[in-house]
């Protein structure tokens, strides 16, 4: 297709997965961590047919829609699949609901070694056959040259949510399991591992290019603690999953794990292809600490997507040029889109990637 | 009074102020962040005489008995005043309420510049005399040897509450108004600088030996961000204390940024003598990222104390281990003392940093 096409493995020509695997791009590209959902009107058009947030992530048809929504608005370089990190541990048995302006609440939380005859191992094509129906109706309906990822929750933090019941602000009963109760944590992470290895190949099978694992609360754990309780977890999950397609092709991973810029070093042994970084640390710190073996992905602060639109591209400008003409980076938030932001920022933000990186890349 | 002390300045004796200057001790100094709190009993039957949480702070002989309790009970090496942060915005003018179970909350927050004419610059010596109060009754009680630590919020930090109007998830507001109307924050910082800078210098007036900045959210900000808005105004209320006693003798100001292991190095030019350091940074790399020029105080996981005995006391062994033979380290939480800990477990730590700090020394 054209030179820079290897016999083999294919080279992949889209931006997003370029990148991820720190081929040279034109451009940087851009996705937005929750980009589907509430600050669009047409997502919460489709959530009132669904009824509620789980009902949304349960019907295919709706759950694809809202999926493409953001991709077919602002011309997003990759689509991420809508769902919700919770529904692993719902299918593997345990009582989920979302409390409206609650959050997710989980009714017998687990608190002992016992308990974890309560969970059963999913097989995804059953207990979680509406995510991949999801996934190949995605497929059906986004362009052939736009990525899908696919994503799960990192063990550590569903286990956050399996033991505390719900979001947490200070983790007292998974700290508590941590020091007192190691050999529960390690069997419900175990379970869990295996539980993610599955959900993600299946994604995978069903057609996800690339594959998200969301640590989102890593960084509460110390040194030692994120090593042994986050991280090893995830790295398990990465060895196991099949990242290479049968036309030779890869199937990018990437590993973020948030507030952790004091981990890289450690993150990197993952195994992943791609660690996404939350606002605090500097992409170029990042990349002289990592080497230019790992792509990166971030990370705008989302608050500044309150700032005026000019604000904004002076913030993406700052952003990329600090970094400069290095292959490997995929534009993203540092953290998910707020409900409140302004649809009409992000038209800004993506043109301001797309122009600076380009006449960065141009010099 | 023994060979250490030099003619001029005097060298304190005390192991928390040699510590935090850098000086030789026989063994680690320790005291916890909220050392004084809901977690002892007997602060609980004080607290119920009290009536409700600001009715304590305001009331001099109270806040003095629970300041002086966790000293009394555990043999601290120092005493913290007890108080809020928020007197200080209260004392401004704000009108400051703490709602049970939801903390604090401001019935009119900040939102433009027009909002500053509200605020006044308050004589500490009289919109704040309560807490001149406590500390001079704490002086009188408190033995002579232990230091008495006096401590105000962070510019950035009152500001999230006096603009968010209590505690925030998210920041929206502040940040908002950080992109759209940094002529309004510059502001309200400028004149928090002017205010806690009289507060300080009137606490050290009144006899405190120490003061600690803490700046509790510095950490949801980005680096350009967090220099500009968090430390430029701690680094500007640090030149203008009164560090220096008429005796010669140092008055070490802590600085303690929580979640910004990543910003150390712009931490350093504060001008602090001390950096407070949370439970995701060892301290051998902070040390080894900083030289030996700062003090480190911390940094045990709060949550540790939900262990057994045992654990606790390989906890601290493994803390102070990698940390070494070094001086200038003052033991402590990464965080505030949480509710409902057992009490029994804080003699465990004590003397734990104790027996194994004189261990490793001694080597």
């Amino acid at each position: 297709m054209n030179s820079h096409r290897a016999v083999s493995p294919p080279e992949p020509q889209s931006l997003f997965l370029r990148a991820s695997l720190g081929l040279e791009v034109e451009q940087t590209p851009i996705w937005l961590m929750r980009q589907a959902g509430r600050y669009l009107p047409e997502y919460r058009e489709v959530r009132k047919k669904a009824g509620d947030f789980l009902s949304l992530c349960k019907n295919p048809d709706l759950a694809a829609q809202v999926t493409l929504q953001p991709v077919e608005r602002f011309g997003l370089d990759a689509a991420i699949l809508f769902s919700d990190i919770l529904v692993v541990p719902e299918a593997m048995g345990m009582v989920l609901q979302f409390l409206e302006g609650e959050g997710p609440h989980f009714s017998k939380p687990l608190t002992r070694l016992s308990d974890l005859d309560r969970l059963n191992l999913p097989d995804p094509e059953v207990q979680l056959d509406y995510v991949l129906a999801t996934i190949r109706a995605i497929r059906r309906q986004l362009p052939a040259h736009i990525p899908l990822i696919g994503f799960s929750g990192s063990p550590w933090t569903l286990a956050t949510y399996m033991v505390e019941g719900g979001s947490s602000k200070k983790f007292t009963q998974i700290k508590t399991a941590l020091y007192n109760d190691p050999v529960f944590l390690e069997g419900l992470l175990e379970r869990l591992v295996t539980a993610v290895v599955h959900y993600l190949n299946a994604q995978i099978a069903h057609g996800v290019d690339a594959v998200q694992i969301f640590d989102t609360w890593g960084g509460v754990l110390g040194p030692e603690e994120y090593r042994r309780f986050s991280l090893e977890p995830m790295a398990r999950i990465v060895a196991g999953l099949n990242r290479q397609r049968p036309d030779g092709s890869r199937v990018p991973v990437i590993v973020f794990s948030k507030g952790c810029g004091g981990y890289l070093e450690t993150i990197a042994t993952s195994g992943c292809d791609v660690i996404g970084l939350d606002w605090t640390t500097p992409l170029a710190q990042a990349r002289s600490r990592l080497g230019p073996g790992f792509a990166l992905q971030g990370n705008l602060d989302p608050a500044i997507l309150y700032a005026s639109p000019q604000r904004i591209r002076s913030e993406v400008r700052r952003l990329l040029e600090a970094f400069g003409k290095q292959n490997g980076h995929i534009f993203n938030l540092g953290h998910g889109m707020e409900p409140n932001i302004d649809p009409n920022k992000v038209p800004v933000l993506v043109e301001a990637v797309r122009e600076e990186s380009r006449r960065i890349r141009a010099r």
